[in-house]
């Protein structure tokens, strides 16, 4: 399938996305490597004009915040943000308070806000329990958001996070459809940090010497092993966004594909892993309140072919955005005196 | 069904509950009438020994953090924290800074934490927007929590929240069932945010005078209205306890079973409303780590008339649960000069 | 709220609903005692015209057909057929003949349809094991469906149930929503075969004498028990129909709150019931194939006030169907020389 | 991983499988290719020991029965039954025969049975529409079934079964994980019915002439092909089965996992492809009724590293049980004149 014009998730028209990175050393043998991500479906006000969305959770040990509103109501009406695990609670806040100073009406006259956060467990580099990012820099993130090209690799929520053992992150690509003059995009952002040296199944890849084992092996004790040397383990957000005007049921069903194209990098989606997928669309909006119940709006149709499309443009943006996040990253320092090496491969993934 | 010692969520030994209740008024028209309510399954190291775990979505217009990670797993390990719809953040931190000053391996060596926090919108009594809840009052409600009896009504998270038209708040109830000399016990704790006033169905409810409109009737126009007198939807955290060693799977069939005691007090289920229940047992506990594959423990029967009976506790626990936080709240008084005048019966309805 | 003209499901245009009844003796103590109702949502072809659609399980304990590409594409292609356990391999093939008969394509050059099937129990009264009901019943039952008023009680699958210890089966009822000069109804049919004598809530009523124990009462032996004389545990499909243009995410919300009806008819959700909700609206078809991709049509806002008021009809039309079906049943002999009276009521419970 | 020792389902001890095949010309050019395959947990009575199961929906264009009771109870109480998709009628009531015929109470005085048919759609070589299994070839299945070795490939159910354009059916492959002594299996059994030809990733695999268009490409009208050239969706039904004793959430993860191991064969999930996944223990049973509400056995920790074993063992298994069914398959004949020739692979995908 061909890829969109910067082959990232701001093929998609509108979409915005944004980084804050947290790098270097505290006190001690502390460090913080670590920082926030933002995508932001379009650069309207969320609150006001929603878009569609769903989730697809594929193994939900995981601390993402947002999701059963999601399901519901089957709109977003905040950016995505993405972060370590232990600022959960801080990105909300700052997300929250953007969000606030935009709508002077939300908690005050009108209902609520749904923010939507996601995360990976960046403590092998990162000193995460310092809670270092805080809530001004989601805000930060957030404002800071752009079309075209964006960082990738280590930076942002990406910043401390490892990938099959090598240094992972953000990554991102996309792919397009074609039917009757019209086209529809499909774009996914990544946040990997999740595998093991030698799942991965990258054309041409060298499994790394391992920073330090992720679940430990069965047969070895887990309580006995050197604890400062074990490595958590890892997750991946999937962000998937269209312009094909699909409803929540059917985002979420392109959020179960771009599990497949997880798959296909070669993890085992372990036991310890949060893997959770966020599918939006940018084809229409659902516009807060209003006096009539009823829009009129273009639907999508299952059983047309162009779906089958937009399923294939999901697994393989998804598996090209994982490489992306590996060929983007860089050797990166951390908390300990410890690093994580950029991965290689003998041959071009891509070639 | 005969109720237990205390009547209340205590009834389940080893669980406790604390408050932190913030009331009075901020500068200009502002005022903090909020709080945070914390529900401890027991008294030991709860990322250690765990305890099985489900939820219920019965009307997914809810912020509750961490049940993604409950569905998963089926285990709960943090306190289920309770409190205002913009203080999820702050709570969600504060709650993970008291886990890891009990566990240094956290977030350093070994993997991460859930964190589980209800919410509903006090924003017609307290100033949300101010975001007064921090991270220390979640800690200080953990510290606090006790077994026996506790304070209901317009306390802890409960201190804003408004029920039918009348003052709600935290309420709790239980319900015990015998066999063969044994005996299992059903605990409820809710925090009530939500209905019309007269939409109630108690004996002898008396419809309040409404201190603002809920969702607007059909056919007028939402918008127009004076959005100064508008009362946000609202919301029920239902919190579900039993000493019966249920798994996850039968919680969750325990936690649909407290939808129906909900329902059966009156309300509609309105789409603006966070119709949240998380179930818990403490009937055994599932440690973390260890190098045994397997642990030995009794197991709960499906089709034994047990569980109906068990079922029947988790609706009258519920129903009587939500009277209780009518029963113990007073008139409360909050921002803009308002308040909410605590509910009125002609007849005992409890007689 | 108001009713619909016949206070019925068939308060929605273009529904129509068929019974057949299966009622006699066989040899020895056999009696049929069973039958097939059949609910189509339009007199047109249904694979080619499908109808929006979501279910809701309550509780699982059911053999239900047809519900999981329901949940994937939101839509029912095919009448909801219901009838007894035993006898849903038997209505599937017949419905699947009626429609293979009018599509000529289906299963030859294009895909496969999809057939719903919701059943109870009714083998106190019938002779499930004789498997009586034929593919041919269920054609039947589809080609006599008509719209307007139509028999309920114990007639069609409705013949042999039983509610709360009196003779159940079928019932019906509506309730209406207005905005802005438009109508909307919600119309609801139920199969009841559920809950104990002694749990009814409905004004007036008089707790049977039981036919039978249902689920055993907790320390008594149920293998010890007289197994000829112990009933089986109830089941009740509920069917909702509306005409406003919901999609199957709402729907999905609208069959939730149908939950909340049954519930407050006094059944503690069994274990052993199997307690299904299917929703269905009429607002919008969705064709089979075609070369566009897109359809442009009306969509329903899920924050508009309408949206409670539907909400509300789905709880009191189901609450009320299941009083139908009470109020419309006659007593009934069966099997063994078993009967099955119709429920008494001390006032009228209508009034 | 280790294979077993038949590299086969039936490495799970007690695990038998019996097929029945129906093949020959019918009048004119229709033609039966098609049959049943039955999946037996264990040798003894499976209503009066059930085994906990679960099931993972990845497309839900399907019309697999049973589902609902298997997700709220756990457990799988009959055989897992595959067939046409035209046929899960006749099996559920042929299966159902085979369960009355061993339990004389089911249906009599106690509760019911709840049969599990898994389907695909094999109307390109088979006429589906004549309805040719009928309910003895279930129970003939059933009866047929043997541990140890059996037949795959063209076989029972896989009989019609198309799969990447060539001829697919039924597959089977198994794991090993150990840890201190004690070895646990995971065994997969496939019905593969799924993809086009170019989609698969099997290493020398040599896309095949297709029979004939899958789903029409986006661009051309879907209505205007030649109809009777165009070859209906695919489908696979994915059975998972293991001696290591998971409960039913855990079973429910272990089938996502085998989603997985279908996805990196290539497909993309079409939407017209019915992806079901079924798995089941053989670790411990779950016997019907009884006085003891409580049970002990061994229950599986989820963070234990051997839970990742079993993990990469239902992928592994389950992605060669599809090239199984590839291998195994021949040259076939149907209805029209039509055939569909097995596999080519230019070099030995398993080497």
């Amino acid at each position: 399938m061909k890829k969109g014009t910067f082959n990232a998730i701001t093929d998609i028209e509108g979409v915005a996305v944004g980084h804050v990175t947290l790098d270097g050393p505290l006190d001690g043998e502390d460090y913080r490597c670590t920082g926030v991500t933002a995508i932001l479906p379009h650069a309207g006000n969320l609150f006001k004009e929603k878009v569609p969305a769903a989730s697809f959770v594929l193994n939900g040990f995981g601390k993402t915040a947002g999701l059963i509103q999601v399901e519901e109501l089957g709109v977003l009406e905040s950016p995505v943000m993405l972060t370590n695990t232990f600022s959960v609670g801080a990105v909300l806040e700052g997300t929250l308070r953007h969000m606030l100073s935009e709508n002077p009406e939300i908690g005050d006259s009108s209902s609520s806000l749904n923010v939507v956060v996601g995360e990976c467990n960046d403590s092998f580099l990162n000193s995460m329990r310092r809670m270092e990012v805080r809530p001004e820099h989601a805000e930060q993130a957030i404002r800071s958001a752009t079309g075209g090209e964006f960082a990738q690799g280590a930076t942002g929520a990406g910043k401390g996070m490892i990938c099959y053992g090598a240094k992972g992150g953000i990554g991102s690509s996309s792919r397009t459809a074609e039917h009757a003059g019209r086209r529809f995009t499909v774009g996914t952002l990544v946040l990997t940090n999740f595998g093991r040296g030698n799942e991965c199944r990258f054309p041409g890849w060298v499994a790394p010497e391992e920073p330090a084992p992720e679940t430990p092996v069965a047969g070895s004790d887990p309580s006995a092993s050197d604890r400062d040397e074990k490595r958590p383990d890892g997750s991946v957000i999937i962000v998937v966004a269209t312009d094909a005007p699909l409803d929540s049921r059917q985002l979420g069903r392109l959020a179960k594909r771009a599990s497949i194209g997880l798959g296909r990098t070669g993890t085992h989606i372990h036991n310890g892993s949060g893997d959770i997928i966020i599918a939006f669309s940018t084809g229409y909006t659902v516009p807060h309140g209003g006096d009539d119940p009823l829009i009129v709006r273009e639907t999508f149709k299952d059983d047309h072919p162009l779906m089958n499309d937009l399923f294939q443009a999901a697994i393989e943006s998804t598996e090209e955005a994982i490489l992306q996040s590996l060929l983007h990253a860089e050797d990166t320092r951390g908390r300990k005196g410890r690093s994580v090496k950029k991965a290689d491969f003998e041959t071009d993934p891509l070639g």
